[in-house]
């Protein structure tokens, strides 16, 4: 359980901090980024999850999507885990949607890959157990959200441990990988290309499979988004909120893209959503 | 006076565009980022410069200084310049704090660097006529402001241009290249080794030759800043203020480094005194 400290920076009166650990669940060593707010030095503070998208790893959302000032505020613990394995000894993909990168938050079956891309085990146990030993988090306290495939990664990990996570939301998220390119591909090399094992991996075909919960989701996407039609469709989410009656706050932003610019617009109001359910 | 659209993003109701063109000043291609408040639809809008450190572009600050937010809704429009000339054609040297990224808004008047480092020119003349000609922006109503070496290149600047920027701040800046490694090595390369040139790049020089001003000057500063003591030495700037009765709001920030997560934390306070002075 013991883990490194890459640096640490004072940032809106909390503590932004980059750490790496030896991950047994992944066979290699990973780097995550901890926001600590100001409130916890006197206490344990709600977590909150943020899941980042193809490429990125866990300095993006961190440098970019400006969620310290708010989070200070609020009195919120915000962790930026890896989105994949990484060293010279984990196999990767000549694409940028497969391999590191793109571990796309599902346990692999398939060869090569199953050895070191176990990103579901490594988010929702290995990774908890080290936040909740070391930092003052307070693990009854825990929300989670993501962009694209970190959106997709939030998505289906709430909605197989609702105990666990007591908040939900997404920035443009891939709700349906089973119905689209990226997820296609992602889950034919990781899981193989029997379908049936996909579904567990697939937001809309576990909500239809876990039923409606009481949490409200936010979802925010953007209209000019070069991956809306092809890869993300949210309608698709919508219909599967609607047919079990889940409830969906998903909020159409026009003229706003896939970037960091998108998520850092409205951030604050996913900060302030999560904050409200967890009873900050 | 052409230039080049290299993206335009939406953010927080503005648009964060980046731009590229020919600098006859500079003898090469240049970029620079402009972020346009939604307020620029109505009329022209007060304009904030941005000088940025050592080693940046244009691109730092636009993504990490988290500055879109609070600019979209006090009406100011951001503009990030480079920080040197560019390209294969441009002489270089081999530290980080001298050539290509280093350009310390200085006019160079040594070979090889005098036909491509002529940022001060540059920043003062060549940049703010396209941004007139193209851009809603009311050049009555300039501020500037600027990190490290883009600190230093805000004060000097604004020292000798008083009419044309209005107000004035800085993060962490060079306040006396004279008597620092960092400016000594500058200043020696692109102006030569009669120091005598140099007091025209010396904010503690330029204040105690010009006298005070009515305006008021913002600058924050980390206590744990690595480079507080060796290189920015704020104090010497304290004097010259303290002497010539110019109105200094010196902030020393306890716990803050060198980093944008210091910038970010502090942005807004500078962009509301910039506000106020420019009369949004």
């Amino acid at each position: 359980m013991s883990f490194q400290t890459v640096s640490e920076t004072q940032c809106f009166g909390g503590m932004q901090g980059y750490y790496s650990h030896v991950s047994v669940t992944l066979g290699c060593e990973m780097r995550f980024s901890v926001f600590t707010p100001p409130q916890a030095k006197n206490g344990k503070v709600p977590v909150l999850w943020y899941l980042s998208g193809l490429t990125c790893t866990e300095d993006n959302a961190t440098v970019k999507a400006g969620f310290q000032r708010i989070a200070s505020e609020l009195g919120l613990m915000i962790i930026c885990p890896d989105t994949s394995p990484r060293g010279d000894d984990v196999p990767d993909d000549e694409g940028y949607d497969f391999g590191k990168g793109a571990g796309f938050y599902v346990n692999a079956t398939e060869e090569p890959w199953a050895k070191n891309f176990q990103m579901y085990s490594y988010i929702t146990k290995e990774l908890p157990a080290l936040i909740a030993n070391e930092f003052a988090a307070d693990m009854n306290r825990q929300g989670i959200t993501g962009h694209s495939m970190g959106g997709h990664g939030a998505l289906t990990i709430w909605l197989k441990n609702r105990d666990t996570y007591k908040s939900i939301s997404a920035f443009a998220p891939i709700v349906s990988p089973m119905n689209c390119p990226w997820g296609e591909k992602a889950l034919t090399g990781y899981i193989g290309e029997n379908r049936e094992g996909w579904a567990e991996y697939d937001a809309c075909a576990l909500l239809e499979k876990h039923g409606a919960s009481d949490t409200e989701i936010l979802i925010d996407q953007g209209l000019v988004d070069n991956f809306l039609e092809g890869q993300l469709k949210p309608e698709l989410f919508k219909e599967a909120c609607e047919k079990t009656g889940q409830k969906l706050n998903l909020r159409m932003q026009e003229g706003y893209d896939h970037s960091y610019f998108f998520i850092a617009s409205f951030v604050e109001d996913h900060l302030w959503h999560h904050a409200a359910a967890l009873r900050t």
